[in-house]
């Protein structure tokens, strides 16, 4: 049941007076409920109560945790109905998008419930001591992963539970060991309210700390910048726009103590099209990419808003076949009025750069929220001069760059801002001659595909999503995959420490039996 | 041979006309060379030759960055008597001490060559594909980490030659496959061109690309702002004062593109002694703590700067051994006259704040640049309420707090600022009884050391030198051992990449035999 109120730890408040109500972009309408937004004093109890938590649940063992991680998972799926309900009527997605991106939110948190059960994520590394050394005696030296501290995190518009309150960044800080507070987005307030049931249920239910987990409502920017610049908060995750993420970067950097903020922001996501897989599958490639560009309206953060050739007659006749394709695509519904708006500003602002020609706009559409696809092509001097052009238009949208050679296409893709992904689409006999524009397309992204799509994200620990700034806001981590743990860790030493007292992962006997390196050598071995 | 140019790849010159000279303080004059400060036309070449050099070197394989780690070491053991005499004469310290830490610098850069050419630091992760997974197939995935891009490192003035030119920020950095910059440290400013000659010969010998390797001179602090806003340097190293860190952190932060600043700062480096250790063994501890308060005059980012007792007989009896042993101590040179202004303006400042008590103060010391060793005491309570207290004093300076009980000990380390290390001074049986101190120590420091002294950063896998603000910037890595290298290098991801173009790294048949997690299990096999 949806109440309109904050979780501060497992308690259901909401003393301040400021009200707000979420959308529903399909039919046009607000929905019922209300929310009401944290007052100051809701905010600083529920980082309190995440500090206190975390003196005991930083020692929480991973057995414990998995049992909690999974027992959120268990409790979201029990919602069943009423979430997925209440996912489509405030994001206008369809009811198969939710709940695939519910099936995603539990496999993300089972992930994590693995990991930390396994144990040997927290890369224990020993070296035993060396009484006898010369000229001085060698200690011994155990380290291990342990977490950082409360953790602010900043939900995602359009993944309203992968990349929000129980998504990636919540598992995995509730794995590390860390409380979590998260600033409930807006649009989506009822399914974070609905998941954050969940989450405090599971803690409930498995006996974890009250305080481990809080859910504040806030529809403007005051919430979030008051808990980023809380002094018990000790790191953020953010999923959004580039301002957005600058912003609490800034505003992180600014304190006394500065604490590692993990932005996940916008993306153009380049894709270069060789000349000979142009020559070859024009019209395949026009098709792939007029889904790929469509797909959930445009909303991912690894559409593919700008495509990368040489000209020629086969770039040409890609472009024509793109055209002619994307209109032949129904539009869909966007996740806000609000999202709608900016999409329409930045796509006219792109229109009126000069040199940029509309190839194909889907004109028909009078449904109010839906988005109409646009593609629209640029030559190659002209983009690389005009930089409005190498802004994200998030949405179905996506602009094909005429290229005169070889050199101009490396050197518009050396001057591309970081991007979370690049894709070649190449064959399999050209590819090897182009290794500068690789090298350089490498330079740029997080994570490079070959002959696919940049939609679609595989949770696994091999992927990266992330990427030099601003694709997000520190490259030496990913937000997706079970790696995405190490945001929110240190490492810590123990030099001579008594076995009796040190944590389990480091003691002698190895009880966790876990995985570890041990004088150089990785081992599950006890140390005699 | 020394020139007073800055090396801007493998070319000396010297353009500007601002110069200067280093400083001996056993002698108490000027040494003779005159050294030039780099002009940011020189600033710029040298990040421009460093941003070419990537391109090469971010490609060059584990084995050959081995070679040049490797040649590094050996030129500056060829550097023989003139190195370690330069060392003296620019820093006052003794000749044993500067062999030691040539000792020091020649491992660190063999350990890390070990690490690239045996390989597997770069963390490969393989999820292979699923052609057939329902209801999507799922893609091939693999992950390893590669290099940042330029780096700029600004050495210590403690540490000439361990965390200087060639010292472990330098030696992690070209291990990784990032070029390097150094800012040169104006008071040993011909240690570091010595050890830039070193390096340079080394990258000509082992045909590394121009520009891998520049070494910046400077007096002040604008060369180092120039270098860490120059839009190609991707990452900064930093080893000093939590002033000049935190400088440069916001500098970086402020820049259109942000980039990561490791910076290892100050520390008080707490030590607590429970009660039965100081009943058993106060005047062994006094001899101790005497020894490890004035080890090479105080200047270690790990002395002791603040002992923690609770009131007792005991404590009385500490605190009167460790006046006594300290005096008996001969008081030795600082590093710089600068160096010892400071340590009597801080000490001075320490001394005048109300409810100090000085127990001893070495006073016959008439010798110039030597520093006089000084213990101070103070109530808990006045200790808790006065935050000029909790500020290093860079030197042989130490302070007893006499804690009223447990709780007081317990709030005073939870109120401390973070630190690199923490010390419990304990007997066998007492350590058992105090896991709130033992959980609060551990959440403000990097390092745990249990009846030792945290003077003595060993170099190996398992040791922590960082630690929470200020101890160090980002507490998620470690500014010594191995490890190390994670600072400078991104985690990156290739999809459904042909096997022919991979790097070796992650190609099936696994050439390089790293250990590799392929599908969640750990080998080395290769995949068929």
């Amino acid at each position: 049941m949806i109440t309109g109120k904050n979780y501060i730890g497992s308690q259901l408040v909401a003393s301040g007076n400021k009200t707000y109500k979420t959308f529903n972009p399909e039919s046009n309408q607000e929905n019922e409920h209300i929310f009401t937004e944290a007052t100051q004093k809701e905010i600083n109890n529920a980082v309190d109560l995440a500090s206190k938590a975390f003196k005991e649940y930083r020692t929480v063992s991973g057995e414990r945790k998995a049992e909690f991680l999974n027992a959120i998972a268990d409790e979201i799926l029990a919602l069943d109905n009423e979430l997925i309900q209440t996912y489509c009527s405030e994001s206008g997605l369809p009811e198969g998008r939710a709940k695939g991106e519910r099936g995603r939110t539990v496999f993300q948190l089972r992930s994590f419930a693995d990991l930390v059960e396994e144990g040997s994520w927290v890369e224990a590394t020993i070296d035993t001591a060396i009484p006898d050394r010369e000229p001085s005696p060698k200690s011994d030296l155990r380290k291990m992963n342990i977490p950082l501290g409360p953790v602010v995190v900043f939900g995602a518009s359009n993944f309203p539970l992968a990349y929000s309150t129980a998504g990636g960044d919540t598992a995995a800080a509730l794995a590390a060991g860390c409380p979590v507070i998260v600033k409930s987005h807006p649009m989506h307030a009822g399914t974070g309210e609905l998941i954050a049931s969940a989450i405090i249920k599971a803690a409930e239910k498995t006996e974890m700390p009250n305080g481990v987990f809080s859910n504040i409502n806030s529809s403007g920017i005051e919430v979030g910048q008051q808990l980023v610049a809380h002094p018990k908060v000790k790191a953020v995750g953010f999923t959004g726009s580039i301002r957005g993420g600058r912003a609490l970067l800034d505003l992180a950097a600014k304190r006394e103590e500065p604490i590692p903020v993990f932005a996940e922001m916008g993306s153009i996501n380049p894709v270069i099209m060789l000349p000979k897989a142009l020559q070859n599958r024009a019209e395949n490639l026009a098709t792939t990419y007029a889904n790929s560009i469509t797909l959930g309206t445009g909303q991912f953060c690894t559409n593919p808003g700008l495509i990368l050739g040489i000209k020629s007659d086969a770039l040409d006749s890609f472009i024509s076949s793109l055209a002619k394709k994307i209109v032949e695509i129904n539009p869909t519904c966007m996740l806000h009025p609000n999202i709608v708006g900016a999409y329409e500003n930045n796509k006219t602002k792109a229109i009126a750069q000069e040199g940029l020609a509309v190839i194909a706009n889907y004109k028909e559409n009078t449904q109010p929220n839906y988005a109409s696809q646009i593609i629209t092509t640029v030559e190659g001097k002209t983009f690389l001069d005009n930089p409005t052009l190498h802004q994200e238009v998030f949405g179905p949208y996506s602009m094909v760059v005429q290229c005169e050679d070889e050199k101009q296409l490396e050197e518009i893709i050396s001057n591309l801002e970081g991007q979370l992904t690049g894709t070649l689409i190449s064959d399999a006999n050209e590819v090897a001659n182009y290794p500068t524009i690789i090298a350089a397309l490498q330079n740029r992204v997080g994570r490079i595909i070959f002959n696919g799509v940049p939609t679609g994200v595989e949770v696994c620990p091999s992927m990266v999503h992330g990427g030099p700034y601003p694709a997000s806001t520190d490259s030496r981590f990913t937000a997706v995959g079970v790696h995405s743990i190490k945001r929110w860790v240190r490492p810590f030493s123990y030099q001579d420490w008594p076995n009796n007292i040190l944590p389990d992962e480091l003691k002698n006997e190895n009880p966790l039996h876990i995985l570890r390196s041990v004088n150089g050598k990785l081992t599950k071995e006890d140390i005699v």
